[in-house]
């Protein structure tokens, strides 16, 4: 069984990243510029907002995080949301999801500029990378993307089974797991709530993605011996003798399902910093983009 | 078994549209207006294009036919399109695929503003589609998923195989069938080129969508008992006995496969004439959708 290190290959990508916003400071250019949006208090959300601000300062990144009162309105958050389409200092931005339940999401999402939509969650960007176009790819699915590709896994011609159809993680992994190209080309099952027998599926699969957000989900007796697995469940579970209060764990019961495993994630060290280096990957690309224009 | 018949499908809808623009008459307001596209002269795109402009007016659209020349450079079909998207009296168009080599379709396909892309092709519409927002749905994947909802067939929690991963048909429809709702909700496989063993999955389907093009590919010994067909392969073969010098032929071997199946779609008469009536219905809603703006 080889762990799939994604702590460490993140670590090797920011590496790159950050030798190459050396280069261009070097060459007196503007180093690429992230903002973040959030919006309220959310625990998680404040967790990875940080994250994220914090390894854009380690790789050399301009970083500007707006941090917006629980109680701001729709209307205030589209004006900054303009502003920062306006704004020719920032290459890319996010807005932290969830928002609060008084703003309409999808509406907050429409009016990113996709080109600044370093998240790729815009409609623009996923159907352009539904399409084999190029856009910016959600950076989870990225992330395993990235993952499989530096670990030479093998996924041409190999069944996936995906569990979950979310559209951050479980539909843009499905499309992308089965796209044209050297690391994909995969034949992809796309399981959820609705599917009847999942473990009739799983059985079957090379490759398991499983992003459920359900803790021990994925049992050693759904896995066959040597099935590729990515764990892209995160969730918190309370505990008070964690400093925290909680740890965190996956879909999957990694202790006797990576006796099985080829390959597998684990969690946390697996997709989770990989979906960060991702979002840095994609910032720069927008920088780059935004120089060739 | 029971025939979906395509066709007799597409005559209802096609009725109740027509229904629909004799009430808008009689209100005295704008009929839809579909254009369409065409750059030099291919056989069957000839055929489609003729047959799109022959059913708006018996539905009482109003349709305009673009019909440019073989060598039409790049920079004048963009024009036209850029007029296409200026024209007020224009609620929809299409443009015919294939367009000739020394064009770049993608170019052309983004030029195309999205609230007239009545084909569904622009990303941001097929981004919308994935990402379960109101967008135009393409007109084959949208003219299947009618029929199967006009037939009652059960799609929710049952296994979907779809054979073909292309942008119009594959591709879409296996994000259709997976989507949550009353008449999807299926747990969905997309198959392809690179699929190592296609039989062995679509002997677990409960429904199989071929969008191939290759004519008797789906023959009984792949096709489990009860299962659902649709064959949305349409292949013109040569046959001088005929008058046209061709016939039509799906991807399914009819004659066997019918045997097994509880519904089938024939070739023809089956997914074709659901399209046009898609695209119609497509043309409607642009048309409404401008009325509200």
């Amino acid at each position: 069984m080889t762990l799939l290190n994604g702590k460490e290959i993140a670590n090797q990508i920011k590496d790159e990243i950050a030798a190459e916003v050396g280069e261009m400071k070097i060459r007196g250019e503007k180093v690429p510029h992230l903002a973040a949006v959030l919006v309220g208090n959310d625990g998680a959300s404040l967790t990875y907002v940080g994250s994220k601000v914090r390894s854009c300062k380690r790789i050399g990144f301009e970083s500007t995080l707006k941090h917006l009162p629980e109680d701001t309105t729709e209307e205030d958050l589209l004006k900054l949301v303009s502003e920062l389409n306006a704004d020719p200092d920032i290459d890319g931005y996010i807005v932290q999801l969830p928002l609060p339940k008084h703003i309409d999401e999808e509406k907050v999402l429409l009016a990113v500029d996709p080109e600044k939509d370093v998240d790729g969650f815009h409609p623009t960007n996923f159907g352009k990378m539904a399409l084999d176009m190029q856009s910016f790819i959600p950076a989870t699915p990225f992330g395993i993307m990235e993952l499989l590709k530096r670990y030479k896994v093998e996924v041409e011609g190999k069944h996936a089974v995906v569990i979950g159809r979310s559209h951050i993680v479980g539909r843009p992994i499905s499309i992308l797991l089965s796209q044209k190209g050297k690391y994909s080309n995969a034949t992809v099952t796309l399981t959820h709530s609705r599917t009847k027998d999942i473990k009739a599926l799983t059985l079957q699969a090379d490759i398991i993605v499983s992003a459920l957000g359900v803790p021990g989900f994925l049992t050693a007796d759904m896995v066959r011996e040597g099935a590729v697995i990515i764990d892209v469940g995160i969730t918190r579970v309370p505990d008070a003798s964690k400093e925290r209060g909680y740890y965190i764990t996956g879909d999957v019961d990694f202790e006797a399902v990576s006796k099985k495993a080829s390959y597998i994630t684990p969690v946390p060290g697996g997709v989770g910093p990989m979906t960060i280096a991702m979002l840095l990957q994609n910032t720069l690309l927008a920088r780059k983009r935004r120089t060739r224009e």
